[in-house]
């Protein structure tokens, strides 16, 4: 995969508003913020999609969430927020290093979510596939 | 907090299309989906938010979100997708138990969203509160 500006960031090439670093994890301000306190969570592992992060990655950004979560709160004054991951270019995914967004919400600000549910359709078959498609991926 | 609808999934209660389940997570297609293979994964956990949650349930829940992902691309075979977890009703929560979404994009269903990026202010002294709070909430 290519250099991505969050590889330059973990690499210390580019500065970042850090708040948060582990062994696995590095979390800093968004330098584009959808609200105040918008923060990002990014593995060290250099995966652009979440599905080709390892299980301990993924369980390690898991891990910090909450507590993230209640210092952007607390920081930002936010009541609400949502996170959000986005992968593949099609669901709005801008740079090609996995990461989390924590974004506050608040009246004015904050992430706009448009929600066009359908109903679920064939439901058993679906299931099934996904099912098998697990079982045959066991860790 | 109050018994939701994924507390009497959780309890056996009420049915649902389940996907994967372990000691601490159940996952299972969502009913009401934005697109196909659209899944649900809550912790086993009873908390309403995220800044709520156990670091070992949010572990959990990160550790298998990589194999849901490729279990559902496969399924559904989108190659794009979202993961959001909402918390709060001004940030689009609607049911008050934690969870996160696994939401295929295709060209025409998946998840709507409003990008209106603004810019970084006052970025060092927001920085030194959530890092305050972060040192404050040791685990």
């Amino acid at each position: 995969m290519s250099v991505t500006i969050f590889d330059k960031i973990l690499a210390g090439e580019i500065p970042c508003h850090r708040v948060y670093e582990d062994g696995q994890v590095l979390a800093f301000l968004d330098i584009a913020p959808l609200s105040r306190g918008h923060t990002l969570i990014v593995p060290k592992e250099a995966k652009a999609h979440l599905h080709e992060l390892s299980d301990d990655s993924a369980a390690a950004i898991g891990r910090v969430l909450p507590r993230l979560a209640r210092a952007v709160l607390k920081a930002s004054g936010a009541t609400a927020y949502n996170v959000l991951q986005n992968n593949g270019k099609a669901a709005n995914q801008a740079v090609m290093h996995v990461h989390f967004h924590i974004i506050p919400r608040f009246d004015n600000s904050g992430l706009g979510l448009t929600w066009n549910a359908g109903s679920l359709e064939d439901a058993d078959a679906l299931r099934m596939k996904i099912v098998n498609a697990m079982e045959s991926d066991s860790p």
